[in-house]
Protein backbone atom coordinates (compact mmCIF):
# COMPACT_ATOMS: atom_id res chain seq x y z
CA UNK A 1 0.00 0.00 0.00
CA UNK A 2 1.11 3.47 -0.75
CA UNK A 3 2.87 5.19 2.07
CA UNK A 4 1.30 8.47 2.93
CA UNK A 5 4.55 9.79 5.08
CA UNK A 6 6.03 11.71 2.83
CA UNK A 7 3.24 12.90 1.00
CA UNK A 8 2.76 16.55 1.44
CA UNK A 9 -1.06 17.85 1.54
CA UNK A 10 -1.85 21.21 1.20
CA UNK A 11 -5.43 22.17 2.57
CA UNK A 12 -6.96 25.46 2.30
CA UNK A 13 -9.69 26.61 5.18
CA UNK A 14 -12.20 29.21 2.87
CA UNK A 15 -12.32 32.14 5.08
CA UNK A 16 -16.31 31.47 5.15
CA UNK A 17 -15.68 28.56 7.31
CA UNK A 18 -13.19 30.04 10.00
CA UNK A 19 -15.31 33.71 10.36
CA UNK A 20 -18.53 35.02 10.47
CA UNK A 21 -18.05 36.63 7.02
CA UNK A 22 -20.86 39.09 7.64
CA UNK A 23 -19.15 40.61 10.48
CA UNK A 24 -16.11 42.96 10.36
CA UNK A 25 -12.99 41.00 12.19
CA UNK A 26 -15.34 38.33 13.97
CA UNK A 27 -13.72 35.09 14.10
CA UNK A 28 -16.33 31.65 13.64
CA UNK A 29 -14.36 30.30 16.69
CA UNK A 30 -15.96 26.74 17.14
CA UNK A 31 -15.55 26.53 13.35
CA UNK A 32 -11.84 27.06 13.74
CA UNK A 33 -11.49 24.97 16.80
CA UNK A 34 -13.25 21.92 15.19
CA UNK A 35 -10.46 22.47 12.09
CA UNK A 36 -7.78 22.78 14.76
CA UNK A 37 -8.44 19.28 15.84
CA UNK A 38 -8.87 17.73 12.82
CA UNK A 39 -5.54 19.09 11.95
CA UNK A 40 -4.09 17.70 15.28
CA UNK A 41 -5.50 14.23 15.13
CA UNK A 42 -4.39 13.77 11.68
CA UNK A 43 -0.64 14.69 12.37
CA UNK A 44 -1.61 13.00 15.62
CA UNK A 45 -2.00 9.29 13.81
CA UNK A 46 0.56 9.69 11.15
CA UNK A 47 -2.19 10.05 8.36
CA UNK A 48 -1.07 13.22 7.37
CA UNK A 49 2.62 13.29 5.97
CA UNK A 50 3.51 16.95 5.83
CA UNK A 51 1.25 19.84 5.59
CA UNK A 52 1.08 22.87 4.30
CA UNK A 53 -2.17 25.49 5.03
CA UNK A 54 -3.71 28.04 3.51
CA UNK A 55 -6.73 29.86 4.98
CA UNK A 56 -8.70 32.54 3.25
CA UNK A 57 -9.48 36.18 4.10
CA UNK A 58 -13.19 36.18 5.45
CA UNK A 59 -14.28 39.15 7.39
CA UNK A 60 -10.60 40.09 8.32
CA UNK A 61 -9.10 40.54 5.18
CA UNK A 62 -12.13 41.07 2.61
CA UNK A 63 -13.88 44.12 4.86
CA UNK A 64 -10.66 46.21 4.62
CA UNK A 65 -9.89 45.47 0.64
CA UNK A 66 -13.64 46.63 -0.28
CA UNK A 67 -13.59 49.70 1.89
CA UNK A 68 -10.31 50.36 0.15
CA UNK A 69 -11.11 49.22 -3.50
CA UNK A 70 -8.62 47.07 -3.59
CA UNK A 71 -9.01 43.79 -6.07
CA UNK A 72 -6.77 41.25 -7.36
CA UNK A 73 -6.16 43.39 -10.53
CA UNK A 74 -6.89 47.47 -8.79
CA UNK A 75 -4.66 48.29 -5.93
CA UNK A 76 -3.48 50.74 -3.57
CA UNK A 77 -1.03 53.05 -3.19
CA UNK A 78 -1.56 54.60 0.47
CA UNK A 79 0.37 52.41 2.45
CA UNK A 80 -1.86 52.58 4.98
CA UNK A 81 -4.66 51.06 3.68
CA UNK A 82 -2.57 48.13 2.40
CA UNK A 83 -1.24 47.91 5.95
CA UNK A 84 -5.23 47.76 7.33
CA UNK A 85 -5.49 44.56 4.97
CA UNK A 86 -2.00 42.88 5.74
CA UNK A 87 -3.13 43.70 9.18
CA UNK A 88 -6.26 41.79 9.62
CA UNK A 89 -5.00 39.29 8.07
CA UNK A 90 -2.23 39.18 10.29
CA UNK A 91 -4.43 38.83 12.96
CA UNK A 92 -6.62 36.30 11.76
CA UNK A 93 -3.27 34.30 11.06
CA UNK A 94 -2.54 34.60 14.74
CA UNK A 95 -5.86 33.30 16.09
CA UNK A 96 -5.62 30.21 13.77
CA UNK A 97 -1.55 29.55 14.85
CA UNK A 98 -2.77 29.83 18.10
CA UNK A 99 -5.34 26.86 17.44
CA UNK A 100 -3.01 24.91 16.16
CA UNK A 101 -0.32 25.65 18.90
CA UNK A 102 -2.89 24.69 21.56
CA UNK A 103 -3.08 21.60 20.18
CA UNK A 104 0.60 20.99 19.83
CA UNK A 105 0.55 21.45 15.92
CA UNK A 106 4.05 23.16 15.04
CA UNK A 107 3.13 25.62 12.78
CA UNK A 108 4.59 28.73 11.82
CA UNK A 109 3.34 32.18 9.78
CA UNK A 110 4.36 32.70 5.99
CA UNK A 111 2.96 36.38 5.14
CA UNK A 112 2.36 36.16 1.45
CA UNK A 113 2.99 40.06 1.05
CA UNK A 114 6.36 39.14 2.41
CA UNK A 115 6.84 37.12 -0.19
CA UNK A 116 5.26 37.33 -3.08
CA UNK A 117 4.90 39.59 -6.22
CA UNK A 118 3.19 40.13 -9.49
CA UNK A 119 4.48 41.53 -12.97
CA UNK A 120 3.03 44.16 -15.14
CA UNK A 121 0.90 41.49 -16.67
CA UNK A 122 -0.39 40.59 -13.06
CA UNK A 123 2.12 37.26 -13.11
CA UNK A 124 3.03 35.77 -9.51
CA UNK A 125 6.05 35.69 -8.67
CA UNK A 126 6.25 33.27 -5.00
CA UNK A 127 10.22 31.50 -3.88
CA UNK A 128 8.75 28.79 -1.73
CA UNK A 129 11.88 27.50 -0.87
CA UNK A 130 11.20 28.94 2.97
CA UNK A 131 7.94 26.73 3.42
CA UNK A 132 10.29 23.94 1.68
CA UNK A 133 12.21 24.13 4.83
CA UNK A 134 9.65 24.75 6.95
CA UNK A 135 8.34 21.39 5.62
CA UNK A 136 11.52 19.53 5.73
CA UNK A 137 12.21 20.46 9.50
CA UNK A 138 8.61 19.21 10.52
CA UNK A 139 6.64 22.45 10.80
CA UNK A 140 3.36 23.29 9.45
CA UNK A 141 3.09 26.28 7.41
CA UNK A 142 0.80 28.54 7.47
CA UNK A 143 -0.13 30.99 4.88
CA UNK A 144 -3.40 33.26 3.87
CA UNK A 145 -4.64 35.48 1.40
CA UNK A 146 -2.97 38.67 1.72
CA UNK A 147 -1.78 42.25 -0.56
CA UNK A 148 0.98 41.49 -2.78
CA UNK A 149 3.49 44.31 -4.57
CA UNK A 150 1.99 44.32 -8.16
CA UNK A 151 4.11 46.15 -10.48
CA UNK A 152 1.89 48.99 -11.65
CA UNK A 153 -1.07 48.99 -9.30
CA UNK A 154 0.65 49.48 -5.93
CA UNK A 155 -0.85 46.70 -3.40
CA UNK A 156 -3.44 44.24 -5.07
CA UNK A 157 -5.02 41.40 -3.48
CA UNK A 158 -3.33 37.66 -3.59
CA UNK A 159 -6.15 35.62 -2.55
CA UNK A 160 -5.85 32.02 -0.82
CA UNK A 161 -6.96 30.20 -3.73
CA UNK A 162 -4.43 31.24 -5.66
CA UNK A 163 -1.75 30.89 -3.28
CA UNK A 164 -2.71 27.15 -2.90
CA UNK A 165 -2.20 26.18 -6.68
CA UNK A 166 1.08 27.98 -6.36
CA UNK A 167 2.22 25.73 -3.67
CA UNK A 168 0.29 22.64 -4.42
CA UNK A 169 2.37 22.99 -8.25
CA UNK A 170 5.48 24.75 -6.73
CA UNK A 171 6.06 22.15 -4.20
CA UNK A 172 5.02 18.47 -6.22
CA UNK A 173 2.11 18.09 -3.77
CA UNK A 174 -0.03 14.98 -3.64
CA UNK A 175 -2.84 15.85 -2.59
CA UNK A 176 -5.53 18.96 -2.46
CA UNK A 177 -8.04 20.53 0.14
CA UNK A 178 -10.66 22.98 -0.31
CA UNK A 179 -12.75 23.10 3.11
CA UNK A 180 -15.54 24.95 1.86
CA UNK A 181 -18.71 26.20 3.39
CA UNK A 182 -20.62 23.98 0.74
CA UNK A 183 -20.32 20.12 1.07
CA UNK A 184 -18.63 20.02 -2.57
CA UNK A 185 -19.34 21.53 -5.94
CA UNK A 186 -22.75 21.54 -6.53
CA UNK A 187 -25.50 20.67 -9.59
CA UNK A 188 -28.32 22.63 -10.82
CA UNK A 189 -30.27 20.83 -8.32
CA UNK A 190 -27.73 21.48 -5.05
CA UNK A 191 -26.60 17.89 -5.24
CA UNK A 192 -22.73 17.20 -4.92
CA UNK A 193 -21.08 15.93 -8.07
CA UNK A 194 -18.68 13.04 -6.82
CA UNK A 195 -16.13 13.89 -9.45
CA UNK A 196 -14.97 16.41 -12.42
CA UNK A 197 -12.37 15.65 -15.06
CA UNK A 198 -13.18 18.25 -17.59
CA UNK A 199 -14.77 21.74 -17.10
CA UNK A 200 -17.21 21.22 -20.02
CA UNK A 201 -18.85 18.62 -18.17
CA UNK A 202 -19.99 21.36 -15.21
CA UNK A 203 -20.16 24.68 -16.67
CA UNK A 204 -23.97 24.67 -17.29
CA UNK A 205 -24.20 23.00 -13.59
CA UNK A 206 -21.85 25.73 -12.26
CA UNK A 207 -24.00 28.71 -14.31
CA UNK A 208 -20.84 30.38 -15.95
CA UNK A 209 -19.26 30.07 -18.88
CA UNK A 210 -15.43 30.25 -19.60
CA UNK A 211 -15.62 33.79 -21.23
CA UNK A 212 -17.44 35.62 -18.48
CA UNK A 213 -16.04 34.53 -15.27
CA UNK A 214 -14.25 37.24 -14.07
CA UNK A 215 -14.96 36.79 -10.67
CA UNK A 216 -13.48 33.80 -9.39
CA UNK A 217 -16.31 31.89 -7.61
CA UNK A 218 -16.95 27.89 -7.95
CA UNK A 219 -16.25 27.86 -11.64
CA UNK A 220 -12.79 29.63 -11.38
CA UNK A 221 -12.28 27.47 -8.33
CA UNK A 222 -13.21 23.87 -10.56
CA UNK A 223 -11.34 25.56 -13.69
CA UNK A 224 -7.98 26.41 -11.58
CA UNK A 225 -7.90 23.00 -9.56
CA UNK A 226 -8.61 20.94 -13.05
CA UNK A 227 -5.49 22.71 -13.99
CA UNK A 228 -2.83 21.14 -11.16
CA UNK A 229 -1.26 17.93 -11.39
CA UNK A 230 -2.16 16.79 -8.03
CA UNK A 231 -6.00 15.69 -7.41
CA UNK A 232 -7.93 18.36 -5.54
CA UNK A 233 -10.82 18.22 -3.30
CA UNK A 234 -14.31 20.61 -2.48
CA UNK A 235 -15.71 19.85 0.67
CA UNK A 236 -17.90 21.23 3.26
CA UNK A 237 -16.53 21.35 7.38
CA UNK A 238 -17.93 18.11 8.29
CA UNK A 239 -15.56 16.29 5.43
CA UNK A 240 -11.73 17.60 6.61
CA UNK A 241 -11.54 14.71 8.85
CA UNK A 242 -12.42 12.20 6.06
CA UNK A 243 -9.90 14.21 3.65
CA UNK A 244 -7.12 14.52 5.94
CA UNK A 245 -7.28 10.57 7.08
CA UNK A 246 -6.89 9.89 3.06
CA UNK A 247 -10.62 9.71 2.11
CA UNK A 248 -12.58 11.53 -0.90
CA UNK A 249 -14.93 13.41 0.18
CA UNK A 250 -17.10 15.77 -1.53
CA UNK A 251 -15.97 16.68 -5.24
CA UNK A 252 -12.66 15.30 -6.19
CA UNK A 253 -11.30 17.10 -9.19
CA UNK A 254 -8.65 15.90 -11.12
CA UNK B 1 26.20 66.51 -10.88
CA UNK B 2 25.21 63.08 -10.01
CA UNK B 3 21.39 62.63 -9.75
CA UNK B 4 20.02 60.77 -6.59
CA UNK B 5 16.58 60.63 -7.61
CA UNK B 6 16.79 56.78 -8.42
CA UNK B 7 19.48 55.64 -6.39
CA UNK B 8 18.69 53.11 -3.68
CA UNK B 9 19.88 53.51 -0.30
CA UNK B 10 20.20 50.73 2.55
CA UNK B 11 19.72 51.92 5.89
CA UNK B 12 20.41 49.58 8.88
CA UNK B 13 19.05 51.02 12.35
CA UNK B 14 20.51 49.36 15.27
CA UNK B 15 18.56 47.45 17.43
CA UNK B 16 20.57 49.06 20.38
CA UNK B 17 19.38 52.28 18.77
CA UNK B 18 15.62 52.21 18.60
CA UNK B 19 15.11 49.99 21.74
CA UNK B 20 16.37 50.62 25.24
CA UNK B 21 18.46 47.38 25.09
CA UNK B 22 18.73 46.10 28.70
CA UNK B 23 14.86 46.16 29.34
CA UNK B 24 12.96 43.65 27.64
CA UNK B 25 10.32 44.51 24.85
CA UNK B 26 10.91 48.20 25.64
CA UNK B 27 11.30 51.08 22.79
CA UNK B 28 13.65 53.65 22.81
CA UNK B 29 10.15 56.30 21.58
CA UNK B 30 12.65 58.99 21.08
CA UNK B 31 15.34 57.50 19.10
CA UNK B 32 12.88 56.09 16.93
CA UNK B 33 11.09 59.01 16.30
CA UNK B 34 14.18 61.33 15.43
CA UNK B 35 15.25 58.48 13.33
CA UNK B 36 11.81 58.33 11.58
CA UNK B 37 12.26 62.34 11.26
CA UNK B 38 15.32 61.95 9.37
CA UNK B 39 13.82 59.62 7.04
CA UNK B 40 10.65 61.69 6.78
CA UNK B 41 12.61 64.75 5.91
CA UNK B 42 15.20 63.30 3.18
CA UNK B 43 12.03 61.94 1.72
CA UNK B 44 10.69 65.13 1.72
CA UNK B 45 13.57 66.90 0.09
CA UNK B 46 13.65 64.40 -2.35
CA UNK B 47 17.35 63.38 -1.25
CA UNK B 48 17.09 59.68 -0.20
CA UNK B 49 15.99 58.04 -3.69
CA UNK B 50 14.50 54.76 -3.44
CA UNK B 51 15.07 53.86 0.47
CA UNK B 52 14.88 50.14 2.08
CA UNK B 53 15.19 49.68 5.83
CA UNK B 54 16.15 46.97 7.92
CA UNK B 55 16.03 46.99 11.69
CA UNK B 56 18.04 45.09 14.32
CA UNK B 57 16.11 43.17 17.57
CA UNK B 58 17.51 44.90 20.46
CA UNK B 59 15.51 44.16 23.33
CA UNK B 60 12.70 42.39 21.20
CA UNK B 61 14.05 39.84 19.65
CA UNK B 62 17.29 39.22 21.61
CA UNK B 63 15.90 38.59 24.60
CA UNK B 64 13.43 35.47 22.90
CA UNK B 65 16.08 34.35 21.12
CA UNK B 66 18.85 33.90 24.22
CA UNK B 67 16.17 32.32 26.39
CA UNK B 68 15.39 29.63 23.87
CA UNK B 69 19.50 29.32 22.95
CA UNK B 70 19.19 29.62 19.49
CA UNK B 71 21.57 31.47 17.29
CA UNK B 72 22.33 31.62 13.78
CA UNK B 73 23.70 28.61 14.10
CA UNK B 74 21.88 26.60 16.84
CA UNK B 75 18.38 26.41 16.24
CA UNK B 76 15.05 25.29 17.61
CA UNK B 77 12.41 23.17 16.68
CA UNK B 78 10.21 24.17 18.98
CA UNK B 79 7.41 26.29 16.95
CA UNK B 80 6.04 28.32 20.10
CA UNK B 81 9.86 29.22 21.03
CA UNK B 82 10.36 30.29 17.74
CA UNK B 83 6.86 32.29 17.10
CA UNK B 84 7.87 34.16 20.27
CA UNK B 85 11.17 35.57 18.45
CA UNK B 86 9.28 36.05 15.33
CA UNK B 87 6.47 37.93 17.45
CA UNK B 88 8.30 40.19 19.49
CA UNK B 89 9.73 41.22 16.03
CA UNK B 90 7.01 41.87 14.22
CA UNK B 91 5.99 43.95 17.28
CA UNK B 92 9.05 46.00 16.98
CA UNK B 93 8.20 46.20 12.96
CA UNK B 94 4.92 47.45 13.95
CA UNK B 95 6.36 50.62 15.77
CA UNK B 96 8.82 51.34 13.58
CA UNK B 97 5.80 51.41 10.83
CA UNK B 98 3.74 53.07 12.67
CA UNK B 99 6.28 56.03 13.37
CA UNK B 100 6.84 56.32 9.70
CA UNK B 101 3.18 56.36 8.82
CA UNK B 102 2.63 59.24 11.10
CA UNK B 103 5.12 60.75 8.66
CA UNK B 104 3.82 60.14 5.71
CA UNK B 105 6.28 57.42 5.01
CA UNK B 106 4.84 54.80 3.10
CA UNK B 107 6.46 52.01 5.16
CA UNK B 108 5.00 48.36 4.50
CA UNK B 109 6.69 45.61 6.10
CA UNK B 110 8.38 42.49 4.90
CA UNK B 111 9.19 39.35 7.50
CA UNK B 112 12.12 37.66 6.37
CA UNK B 113 10.51 34.25 8.37
CA UNK B 114 8.56 34.28 5.48
CA UNK B 115 10.92 34.61 2.64
CA UNK B 116 14.34 33.93 3.32
CA UNK B 117 15.76 29.62 4.32
CA UNK B 118 19.19 28.31 5.21
CA UNK B 119 20.27 25.66 3.37
CA UNK B 120 22.36 23.00 5.70
CA UNK B 121 25.26 24.32 4.95
CA UNK B 122 23.95 28.12 5.99
CA UNK B 123 24.25 30.16 3.13
CA UNK B 124 21.27 32.38 2.93
CA UNK B 125 18.82 32.41 0.11
CA UNK B 126 16.25 35.07 0.09
CA UNK B 127 14.08 36.23 -3.18
CA UNK B 128 13.97 39.87 -3.64
CA UNK B 129 11.22 40.30 -6.19
CA UNK B 130 8.95 41.73 -3.56
CA UNK B 131 11.27 44.17 -1.94
CA UNK B 132 12.38 45.18 -6.17
CA UNK B 133 8.30 45.94 -6.77
CA UNK B 134 7.99 47.43 -3.51
CA UNK B 135 10.27 49.98 -4.06
CA UNK B 136 9.14 50.39 -7.74
CA UNK B 137 5.70 51.31 -6.67
CA UNK B 138 7.00 53.92 -4.47
CA UNK B 139 6.99 51.82 -0.90
CA UNK B 140 9.78 51.95 1.83
CA UNK B 141 9.96 47.89 2.56
CA UNK B 142 10.82 47.39 6.32
CA UNK B 143 12.97 44.16 6.81
CA UNK B 144 14.28 43.06 10.37
CA UNK B 145 16.39 40.49 12.25
CA UNK B 146 14.14 37.50 12.24
CA UNK B 147 13.96 33.48 12.42
CA UNK B 148 14.56 31.92 9.23
CA UNK B 149 13.83 28.03 8.49
CA UNK B 150 17.27 26.30 8.58
CA UNK B 151 17.52 22.73 6.99
CA UNK B 152 19.21 20.32 9.82
CA UNK B 153 18.64 23.52 12.74
CA UNK B 154 14.83 24.21 12.81
CA UNK B 155 14.18 27.81 13.18
CA UNK B 156 18.08 29.97 13.35
CA UNK B 157 18.32 33.79 13.59
CA UNK B 158 18.73 35.34 10.42
CA UNK B 159 20.76 38.56 11.47
CA UNK B 160 19.73 42.81 10.37
CA UNK B 161 23.16 42.95 9.52
CA UNK B 162 23.41 39.73 7.21
CA UNK B 163 20.06 41.09 5.42
CA UNK B 164 21.50 44.21 4.76
CA UNK B 165 24.42 43.25 2.90
CA UNK B 166 22.02 40.67 1.10
CA UNK B 167 19.29 43.80 0.20
CA UNK B 168 22.58 45.63 -0.99
CA UNK B 169 24.15 43.24 -2.93
CA UNK B 170 20.86 41.61 -4.49
CA UNK B 171 19.41 44.92 -5.36
CA UNK B 172 22.38 46.52 -6.43
CA UNK B 173 22.36 49.57 -3.86
CA UNK B 174 24.31 52.66 -4.09
CA UNK B 175 24.61 53.26 -0.59
CA UNK B 176 24.65 51.61 2.74
CA UNK B 177 24.35 53.10 5.92
CA UNK B 178 24.98 51.32 9.48
CA UNK B 179 23.27 53.46 12.10
CA UNK B 180 24.76 52.05 15.16
CA UNK B 181 24.96 53.46 19.23
CA UNK B 182 28.92 54.45 18.37
CA UNK B 183 29.89 57.14 15.96
CA UNK B 184 31.94 55.24 13.52
CA UNK B 185 34.35 52.49 13.81
CA UNK B 186 36.44 53.22 16.61
CA UNK B 187 40.43 53.05 16.70
CA UNK B 188 42.29 52.04 19.65
CA UNK B 189 41.70 55.61 21.35
CA UNK B 190 37.80 55.57 20.50
CA UNK B 191 38.53 57.91 18.02
CA UNK B 192 36.61 57.48 15.10
CA UNK B 193 38.18 55.99 12.00
CA UNK B 194 37.23 58.10 8.52
CA UNK B 195 37.79 55.39 6.24
CA UNK B 196 38.60 52.01 6.06
CA UNK B 197 39.54 49.81 2.82
CA UNK B 198 41.08 46.86 3.80
CA UNK B 199 40.43 44.74 6.83
CA UNK B 200 44.08 44.56 7.74
CA UNK B 201 44.57 48.08 8.48
CA UNK B 202 42.00 48.32 11.33
CA UNK B 203 42.65 44.34 12.06
CA UNK B 204 44.65 45.38 15.64
CA UNK B 205 42.88 48.55 16.47
CA UNK B 206 39.20 46.41 16.29
CA UNK B 207 41.23 43.59 18.44
CA UNK B 208 40.09 41.13 16.67
CA UNK B 209 41.86 38.61 14.44
CA UNK B 210 40.16 36.82 11.54
CA UNK B 211 40.25 33.46 12.27
CA UNK B 212 39.29 34.28 16.14
CA UNK B 213 35.78 36.48 15.05
CA UNK B 214 32.77 34.55 15.19
CA UNK B 215 31.29 36.57 17.51
CA UNK B 216 29.74 39.45 14.51
CA UNK B 217 30.60 42.40 16.29
CA UNK B 218 32.35 45.41 14.79
CA UNK B 219 34.81 43.02 13.18
CA UNK B 220 32.49 41.04 11.76
CA UNK B 221 30.57 44.08 10.56
CA UNK B 222 33.41 45.79 8.87
CA UNK B 223 34.13 42.73 7.26
CA UNK B 224 30.57 41.92 5.52
CA UNK B 225 30.99 45.87 4.73
CA UNK B 226 33.86 45.81 3.02
CA UNK B 227 33.05 42.75 1.02
CA UNK B 228 30.26 44.54 -0.40
CA UNK B 229 30.03 46.75 -3.85
CA UNK B 230 28.32 49.52 -2.70
CA UNK B 231 29.76 52.26 -0.14
CA UNK B 232 28.90 51.90 3.08
CA UNK B 233 28.81 54.14 6.30
CA UNK B 234 28.57 53.51 9.90
CA UNK B 235 27.48 56.13 12.04
CA UNK B 236 26.14 57.24 15.12
CA UNK B 237 22.06 58.56 15.14
CA UNK B 238 23.20 62.13 14.90
CA UNK B 239 24.46 61.60 11.69
CA UNK B 240 21.62 60.00 10.25
CA UNK B 241 20.23 62.92 8.97
CA UNK B 242 23.75 63.68 6.93
CA UNK B 243 24.03 60.05 5.37
CA UNK B 244 20.30 60.52 4.06
CA UNK B 245 21.08 63.77 2.58
CA UNK B 246 23.98 62.05 0.84
CA UNK B 247 27.08 62.91 3.19
CA UNK B 248 29.99 61.00 4.26
CA UNK B 249 29.40 60.79 8.14
CA UNK B 250 31.29 58.24 10.59
CA UNK B 251 33.38 55.82 9.11
CA UNK B 252 33.60 55.48 4.95
CA UNK B 253 33.90 51.41 4.39
CA UNK B 254 34.93 50.87 0.53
Amino acid sequence: MHSAEHDLVVVKLGGSVITEKDRPETLDGPALSAAADAIAAARGDGAAGRLAIVHGGGSFGHHHASRHGVTTEHGTHDAGAALSIHGAMTTLNRFVLSRLHDRDVPALPVHPLSVAARDADGSLSCSLEQVDAMLAEGFVPVLHGDGVAHRGEGITVLSGDELVCRLADGLDADRVGVCSTVPGVLDGDGAVIPEITAFEDVADALGESESTDVSGGMAGKVRELLALSAPAHVFGPDDLPAFLRGESPGTRID
